[in-house]
């Protein structure tokens, strides 16, 4: 994939700006507006982006992002892995994730599977950082990213640190977004203006991923600062079941990160306090949601060489079933293949969902599958049946595609469940397989 | 992937021939001598191949095999997917399998989801051949594979049963496997001579597949002749257990087709009966065993593209997380591409792992995963250890890969498995998105 290019067009730096709402499946709230890419973080915020020395590009390498209010509030969530990596340890279990006041930072390394000592270099910057800024170590998240199994060059992040803590600035978001990108093809980085009853507050956000984009909620960064006014609470709540709604329904290679990390800060700088279950709570959750899935969205449509990207819906069947059904539909190499070339050739589609549900109770074989392709109904309880195959074939070519599958048989609980996953291409095996490592 | 190479190099008709038992994973039992592929099948057995017009290039897509034993004796095993295509169906449910007489097969489709059309289709080419082989349709095994969603054409099908039925003959397996084959590089058939305690005894096969093979066996085909008196238990008993050790361990992409089928028939005209738990039937295992572990094998090398096939062995847990975690590592496009080219980049390895261990009881984060590659020990407890990275770099462009993966942790249950599987090249992707169907 040409950097500066995804799904949607030009996205190189001399291109026209597309809006960041331009996914179909995220349409713009009505009460957020937004702003300018230059417009800076919302009060409270600085952040800095260098290059220290650990991507032997020399591209910007070490982000740190600062909260000054006096009481800021946060949640965070990570990657479900087994094998998770020492900064996600070192977060998990040191830090007061409810009240971080910074986080560091860095790509090129992703500090995983590297045992004690990578815990030990972990905390060591952590600690450079809280020295640096005057912090307790348990306020400062750490978050790594890049190749498994190398140490962190601790020195050199260390006086990285001292850097990037002269460069903090409410307009460093931009250095910030660069120094965590690996193999992103474009930023992914949005400030939004968000008008609540009680009065407008500030919301952006810097992400990073492309690949090891997984279940369960992607391989992937994602920083979101707001000057609005959030308890603990109402700010783990919100950031949660958004996380769940937008990371955990994002795929490209149903691959999980041992470093996914996603965090939510709020400074309360704009005066705005979000009460619970309020009008302000419920407006302010609907911009993060649809912060958060235009997010993952995107990442997906950076999924290494992605040309198209997918939503399966899937309903009817228990949850567990229609989840698994899901899944295996947006990791099939067969039916990723075919998203790719705009093939219709829906019984790939078909096949994998049988191969999920096989044996799997409540699901007897032959199940009476429904299938849909962009409005288009192809196959009607399991069988094959006549529609414009023309048609078929010019919707299937456009950047979005929608499947929606109907698990059929009886039972009274339908559940309904998304994915949104990228198509499998000559350049993602460039990528993972054409390079050493 | 040029036709008539594989993993193992030159396959093409001018070359020399290489033995049928070529894996490393597969030694040849002493017992066993491999016959010339134009020794024919074994007593009892005839066969023919034909072109009946399914396939749009006029390559041979008809197959025929006939079992003229009084009393023969049969076992068979079908996909385990929800969306079972029609021949399947009424293979199973109309077939007595532990009887059959013939098989019919088509190449070029797979009468799945067709619904009660495809059924009736299925019904009308079995009962065509058991009119022309004077048979009970019930004796008459069908067997499909193809694209999904085309009608069978019943009449050509019909026209061709009678051009096979003409052409039976002992040395008609080549034919046979020609007209079974789609995306087949080279031909998977063997022919061989098992020496048991009680006399000599034959054993053939031909087997087809490439692409949509999966986990929970493989899509394929593949049909079993001896001339070794078994009765129907042991058949069952024997082919049951040879079938979960091959074709349940083989993954070329993860995805379960809706057609597999594989049936072993017996005809006893040798005259050596199997008697059960005797050193015959011992024996006879053991040959049965390697014959489709061989297949099995050779099916992954021809998986779309592939350069390169690994067996991953998985130890600890219980079985139901060292399955998981098996799969994952097959399954995983990140460590298929690494494999692809002979990349050491093992933490996609422990990465894969991790994901599908996540959060599942038993396997408590972080997890003491050890990896050995090729014999050399890369990380032990979850974290890289010191190794000679030029031996690891060189033993990974062997044409076979074997992954050791030791999942640690506490529990006395120590399970183990095994899954073979193919890499993931550019030649797959061309496979399955530059062409439409």
């Amino acid at each position: 994939v040409s950097a500066g290019k995804d799904v949607y067009g030009d996205r190189s730096s001399d291109a026209p700006p597309q809006p960041f709402f331009r996914s179909r499946w995220v349409p713009a709230p009505a009460h957020v507006r937004e702003l300018g890419l230059d417009s800076g973080l919302p009060g409270g915020f600085r952040a800095a982006g260098v290059t220290c020395g650990i991507k032997p590009s020399g591209n910007p390498d070490l982000a740190l992002l600062v909260c000054d209010a006096e009481n800021p509030v946060s949640a965070a969530r990570f990657t479900a892995t087994a094998v998770p990596a020492a900064p996600v340890l070192l977060s998990k279990e040191r830090c007061r994730l409810d009240g971080l006041r910074a986080i560091l930072a860095n790509s090129g390394c992703a500090n995983a599977a590297t045992g004690k000592r990578g815990l030990e270099d972990a905390a060591k910057t952590q600690g450079a950082a809280a020295a640096a800024l005057g912090l307790d170590p348990s306020a400062i998240a750490v978050a790594s990213t890049g190749g498994i199994s190398d140490y962190l060059p601790v020195d050199s992040i260390v006086k990285g640190i001292l850097t990037a803590h002269k460069q903090l600035r409410r307009e460093g978001d931009a250095d910030l977004q660069r120094a965590i990108q690996t193999t992103d093809a474009f930023e992914k980085r949005a400030s939004l203006e968000v008008q609540l009853p009680s009065g407008p507050v500030r919301l952006s956000a810097q992400c990073k991923g492309a690949g090891m984009i997984s279940p369960r909620f992607a391989t992937m960064f994602c920083f979101v600062q707001t000057d609005a006014a959030l308890t603990p609470e109402t700010a783990d709540l919100l950031f949660g079941v958004c996380v769940k709604r937008s990371f955990d329904r994002a795929s490209v290679d149903g691959q999980l990160s041992t470093n996914d990390t996603a965090i939510l800060m709020s400074s309360g700088s704009s005066g705005v306090s979000i009460a619970p279950e309020s009008e302000d709570e419920l407006r302010f959750g609907e911009a993060l949601d649809a912060l958060l899935r235009q997010l993952a969205i995107m990442m997906v449509a950076d999924g290494e060489g992605a040309a198209r990207i997918a939503r399966v819906v899937v309903r009817g069947g228990d949850l567990d079933g229609a989840e698994a059904a899901a899944r295996a539909v947006a990791n099939s190499p067969l039916v990723k293949a075919a998203l790719h070339s705009g093939d219709p050739n829906w019984g790939r589609i078909v096949q994998s969902v049988g191969g999920a549900l096989g044996g799997r109770p409540g699901f007897a074989a032959p199940l009476a599958v429904d299938l849909t392709l962009e409005g288009i109904h192809v196959c009607s309880a399991g069988a094959a049946i006549a529609y414009d195959e023309d048609a078929l074939a010019s919707a299937l070519q456009a950047k979005e595609v929608e499947y929606e599958i109907e698990l059929g048989g009886g039972g009274s609980i339908h559940a309904e469940t998304e994915v949104f996953f990228s198509d499998l291409s000559h350049e993602y095996v460039s990528f993972n397989a054409d390079y050493h490592t």
